[in-house]
C-alpha cells in the first residue's frame, strides 16, 4: 500500500503557518547580550558561579548521569541531601526528586489519586499547568475542572463528591502570573475531608519568607493533608522538579510512581546545581523580595505607559497583546532592541489571548528595569 | 469534617509490605566499590573523565540549566549541536532532545497520534515500556495491545483498522532484555500505511554499526514512516531522552509536543555530556561490540552453570528468580558479595514473574565478568 503515514503533518502546519501559530526554535549563544526577561530564572542564579562550579563538581565526582532508576542505581547520597535540604527550606516532612516539573506532577496527580476504582475526585482549577491536567488524564479518576481561583468552585465540586478527593492547583499561574487562593482552598478542602494539591513551580524562591514558597507563606507547608509539586530548574536555576509533603505520601510515591520507577533518576548535576542555589537562598533571602519588587516595578512602569497589565502576585508580569501576530511582532522588535520577552499564544493560554510574558529576575539592577520598560513600551503596538 | 485524606496510604503501603513489594531508596556514596551490573550505563561512560569534564565546562559556559522552555529561552546553541550530532549518528533526518526519556515519549506517542478525531490507531507491543504505555493512555486515539513480539499480532490489529495507525514498540524490551522483530515489524506497517515507533533507549550504543541503533542495524534508520526515541541517560551516560525521525515530523513535535513546549529544557550539563559520549563512540566504535560481548559471556556463564535466563539481544541479561522475595534475597546477597545486580519485580513486570536483571558494560574485564557471574551463581536461591 505505502501509503505516507505522515502527509497529515504537512496539512496541520500549513494551518499552523497560515494561522501564526508555528514554533520555531532559536538557539541561544553562551555569550548572549540580550536582557533576558523571558526565562524563568527569577533569582538569577543559573549562572552564578557558585551554583555552575557546584554543578560542575557533582558532575566531575558523581558522574555526567544517574545511571538508571532512582529505584537501581539512580540514588546517590546528594540526591538523598537535596531531598532533605529542600523539605527542610519548604517547611515539609519530606521530598522526592525527579528529572522534570513535568514528570513529578504526573507521578504526584496520579499516585495521590489512588489506583483503578478508589472513586478519588480530582478537582481542577481550569489555569493549571499542561503537566497537571496531563497527570489528570493519566490518573484513574474522576475529574471537575473548575473556574479559576474560585475556591467556592471547588467547594461546589466536592460537595458533590461522595469518597477521596483532591483539589487539584498551581500556586502562581504561569500564563498571567495570578496567585491562587490557597487558604481559602484549604479550607474548603478540609471542610470536605480532601487533599490539596499544589504546584509552587513558580513560588518557591519568590514567595514566602526568604523565597520558602507559596505554601510557607500562606502557613500551609507540612501540613498533614497538603502536598506541593516544586521544579529545581526555575528560581533553583538547574534542572527536575521534587514532590513534598507527609512521609507516608513520599513512601507511596516511591513504591508507586511510574514517573519515578521507570525514569531515570535526575543527573548529579542538576541535583548539585540545585543544593547551591539552596545554600545561596538560605544566605540570601533577601533575593525572594528583590523579584517580588521587580516585578512590581516593571508592571506600574508598563501600565502608567497605558498597557494593559495583570498586577503580578510573584515574578511574572503578563502584558496584553492585541492579536497573535502583533504579539510576536512586539516580541521581535523588543528583541531587535536587546530584549526577550516571552511570547504566550493559543494553545498556551486557554483564553485565546495573546500576551508577552515578562519575567522579574532578582538580579537586574533599576536602571536595567526602566531601560527594560522603557523598551516595552516603545516597542508597543498601537492597539495594544 | 477534618478527615484524614491520605488514610488509604497506610493501608495500601502495608499490603504492599506483606506482599515484598515496597521499594526503598538505598543511596549510594560517590566512592562506591560495588562492581555495577544494575545500572544502563552500558558503555561505561557516565564517569569517563572525558564525557564528565564536557558536563562540567557545558555547566560553567551555559548555565546550571536551560532557565525555560525550549520555545523561550531554553534552546541553546548547544542543544542544536547535540540535535544534529544525535541524528547525523544515528542516520535520522532530524532530532529533537527532552529532559527525559520519558517526556520524549509522550511527546512522540502523543503528537503523532494527532488531535482528537483524526481516527488513529496505536498498536503497542504488551512489552512495552511504562512511557509508552502513559504516552498511549495520553493520546486521543484509539489502541489495541497485542502479544509480544509477534509482527502477525500487530498486523491483524492494523488490517482490522480503517485509517491512519502507528504501531509502537521498544526496540530491545528491558525487562529480559530480548529484542523486537523490527524489520518484520517494518514490513507489516508497509503492508497497512502506518507508521513505526520505535523506543530506542536499550539499542542506542549497543546495537547496529558502531553503536547507531537497532534501526540502523536494521536498514530502517532515516526511512519516511520510522520514528525513534532515545534516552541520552543509558549509553550516552548523561540524561535526556530525544525524538528522531523526518525533519517535518521533527517539526511537527516542536509546535505541538506539551512535554516540549510546557517543560524546562535539558540542562546544558547533561547535552555537554552526552556530546561527548557520541564523539568518543564515534572515535571508539568497538566499545558497541564489546558491550554485547560482554552480555552474551555473563548468559553463557549463569546458564551453563544451570540458571534460567533469556539470551541477550543486547545489553540486558534477564535471570529468572522463583520468587518477589527470593529475587529480593538474592540481589541482597549478590550486593553483600560486592556486585549490584537489578531485580525487577511486579508490578514492574507485566508477566508477574520475577527475575535478576544483569547490565552488561564494555568497560568490564574478562576477569570481572567471570567474577561477576561467579557471585551470581553462587548466591542463586537453591529454587532456581
Amino acid at each position: 500500500m505505502h501509503r505516507d503515514p505522515f502527509d497529515w503533518i504537512d496539512e496541520r502546519q500549513a494551518r499552523l503557518r497560515t494561522a501564526g501559530l508555528v514554533r520555531t526554535l532559536r538557539p541561544r549563544a553562551a555569550d548572549s547580550d540580550l536582557v533576558d526577561l523571558a526565562g524563568n530564572d527569577y533569582l538569577g542564579l543559573t549562572r552564578h558561579p557558585e551554583v555552575t562550579e557546584a554543578a560542575a563538581e557533582a558532575a566531575r565526582r558523581w558522574g555526567a548521569g544517574a545511571t538508571g532508576s532512582r529505584l537501581v542505581t539512580g540514588t546517590t547520597e546528594l540526591h538523598a541531601r537535596l531531598e532533605e535540604e529542600l523539605a527542610a527550606f519548604c517547611g515539609f516532612e519530606a521530598a522526592l526528586v525527579f528529572s522534570s516539573g513535568y514528570t513529578a506532577n504526573l507521578a504526584a496527580v496520579t499516585a495521590l489519586s489512588g489506583p483503578v476504582g478508589s472513586g478519588t475526585l480530582l478537582v481542577c482549577d481550569e489555569g493549571n499547568h499542561a503537566s497537571l491536567i496531563d497527570g489528570c488524564r493519566l490518573a484513574r479518576a474522576e475529574k471537575a475542572v473548575v473556574r479559576h481561583a474560585e475556591p467556592e468552585a471547588f467547594a461546589k465540586a466536592l460537595a458533590a463528591h461522595d469518597g477521596r478527593a483532591i483539589a487539584v492547583t498551581d500556586s502562581v499561574f504561569s500564563v498571567d502570573g495570578d496567585a491562587a487562593p490557597l487558604a481559602a482552598l484549604a479550607g474548603v478542602c478540609r471542610e470536605s475531608g480532601a487533599a490539596l494539591l499544589v504546584d509552587d513551580a513558580h513560588g518557591l524562591g519568590v514567595l514566602g519568607d526568604g523565597g520558602r514558597g507559596a505554601l510557607h507563606a500562606a502557613g500551609l507547608a507540612g501540613d498533614a493533608d497538603v502536598v506541593a509539586t516544586v521544579t529545581l530548574s526555575k528560581s533553583l536555576g538547574a534542572q527536575g522538579g521534587a514532590v513534598l509533603g507527609p512521609a507516608r505520601v513520599i513512601e507511596h510515591l516511591v513504591s508507586t510512581a511510574r514517573t519515578f520507577i521507570f525514569d531515570t533518576g535526575l543527573a548529579p548535576a542538576a541535583a548539585g546545581g540545585a543544593l547551591a542555589s539552596l545554600a545561596l537562598l538560605r544566605r540570601e533571602p533577601d533575593r525572594a523580595g528583590r523579584v517580588r519588587d521587580v516585578a512590581t516595578e516593571l508592571h506600574r512602569r508598563v501600565t502608567e505607559a497605558g498597557l494593559v497589565a495583570v498586577r503580578p502576585d510573584a515574578a511574572v508580569v503578563s502584558v496584553r497583546a492585541p492579536s497573535p501576530e502583533a504579539a510576536v511582532r512586539w516580541a521581535a522588535d523588543c528583541r531587535a532592541a536587546g530584549l526577550a520577552v516571552g511570547c504566550f499564544r493559543p494553545p498556551s493560554v486557554p483564553d485565546g489571548v495573546s500576551r508577552l510574558r515578562l519575567t522579574a529576575r532578582a538580579d537586574l539592577t533599576d536602571s536595567e528595569v526602566a531601560a527594560a520598560a522603557d523598551t516595552i513600551v516603545r516597542t508597543a503596538p498601537t492597539a495594544a
